[in-house]
């Protein structure tokens, strides 16, 4: 299985709008949006969450959540990520996939749907006091993860934002980037939902199966709230940076976490709310 | 009852963080960082939510939540919305709010946290079909609603920047504001979450009790995604405007459900994606 062979549906849809401005004529214009769209995952055959999404990599969001969600591990977990047949005309629900596991009979579907339940407003609320989440996936050590050179860093802003297609057109959606230490591009993606392109970026990792996730590191277009942290350590992924600011559940998670946590990454500055062992300050060349 | 009697936690929360830049040296400082806490909202002892949330003004938002989500539709089916007592040592428990109510009897628990638990990632994801909405909440006809001034409209993204307290120490926080059809700012409230700060105005009005929700315009800092269409509508809201983009279902929502919906409202300019008949071309003086 390769990540996203599915066919994947568009990604942004045109509509005709109104262009208004004082003190000149209303003209009509055909504007790009950000396609949202509700995918739902089930787990052989069982629902188990159902999101907002931008269509496309939908398989990568299902292995990602999963991953984060502590149902599969490795690539090995997941037999196949595929659309539900539709109920007629033959073909498939694109908006409906379902994830077969090779050992089914290991999740907790109880445990999950109540964490999904808690969940509520934004993925991973829930399970929403850091004892909880501490209890659930062990912090990263500081021998883990890369060193990563700020001036690296500092690069990745503007090698995410070339790669971002769709954002260019739309103007109304979250990208998210995974590189190696030495700022190479590994996969980018983007979403209406920032907890949506991590987790694609996330299942891009764990479907594709070589990269050590603890090699990575991850850069969100945003804000960084707690759930993007609770994301990365469920990954083992050891180095977030974003473009914004964080949250003080972010910042305090990625602390007992291990976690190197940087924030606004721009105007050749940043700020280290976390981690700071991981950075160096030696020249990029 | 007066909205947000009771006693309000911190917004903001100190962090010392370290500063880089390439070519000088490492300093750290003390950063305001916008608070993220789990709420949990029970209705008559029930769980039935929990989001994560900036604290401050969570009876609002409890009550907005409650008037999206159907539960209550005005102030009177409210008695109480209080946090619950602490398990030990006295006093309350800040992060968890039960709402009592006038007729309680009348609420189905299995609907409401089906839908929530469908809803999963975002708000109101789960009841993410425009059938399904529409099903549930009656559109709005073309004489609902105010007629707005172009000129007024792009007045206001200037009005709720200055009254954000909070997102100017951080950086983290959306922001939604209520104003009227001449420009007066209503309510302004901030949050980690959109549909969060979403909730708390929309809250704050059926607290308060005394203004026509259908006069209004809600106006939020970024994006609009469907759900915000949808927590408008349900409030019966008619203007909704946006700094940044809509998406293609928030676009979709608006049109069907008669609402008018504004993006990209900045530098003097507006994309008018739905219900453009309630917006004048008039000089606003």
């Amino acid at each position: 299985m390769k990540p996203s062979d599915q066919s994947t549906p568009a990604a942004h849809a045109v509509r005709t709008v109104q262009r208004r401005q004082v003190g000149a004529e209303a003209t009509d214009f055909r504007d790009d949006l950000a396609v949202e769209e509700p995918l739902e995952i089930r787990v052989e055959g069982r629902s188990v969450a159902v999101t907002m999404r931008t269509p496309g990599h939908d398989d990568e969001l299902a292995a990602g959540f999963l991953l984060t969600e502590g149902v599969v591990a490795r690539r090995a977990d997941i037999v196949a990520i595929k659309p539900v047949a539709a109920k007629q005309g033959g073909g498939v629900e694109p908006n409906i996939l379902d994830v077969r596991l090779t050992r089914p009979d290991a999740v907790d579907f109880a445990r999950l749907t109540r964490h999904v339940f808690t969940a509520s407003s934004c993925g991973l609320c829930g399970k929403a006091t850091l004892a909880a989440v501490q209890g659930r996936t062990a912090g990263l050590g500081p021998d883990e993860g890369p060193k990563v050179k700020t001036a690296i860093l500092q690069g990745l802003p503007a090698t995410l934002a070339a790669a971002q297609a769709t954002f260019q057109k739309t103007g109304g959606l979250h990208a998210t980037g995974l590189f190696t230490a030495d700022g190479t591009l590994l996969v980018s993606r983007e979403d209406v939902g920032r907890h949506n392109a991590v987790d694609k970026v996330i299942g891009h990792l764990l479907l594709r199966g070589s990269i050590d996730p603890s090699s990575v590191i991850l850069l969100v277009s945003g804000r960084v709230a707690f759930e993007i942290v609770q994301k990365a350590l469920a990954a083992r992924i050891a180095v977030v940076a974003a473009i914004s600011a964080p949250t003080s559940l972010a910042v305090d998670l990625a602390r007992s976490g291990g976690l190197t946590l940087v924030g606004f990454l721009r105007d050749g500055r940043m700020n280290v709310y976390a981690g700071a062992d991981r950075l160096m300050d030696v020249s990029p060349n």
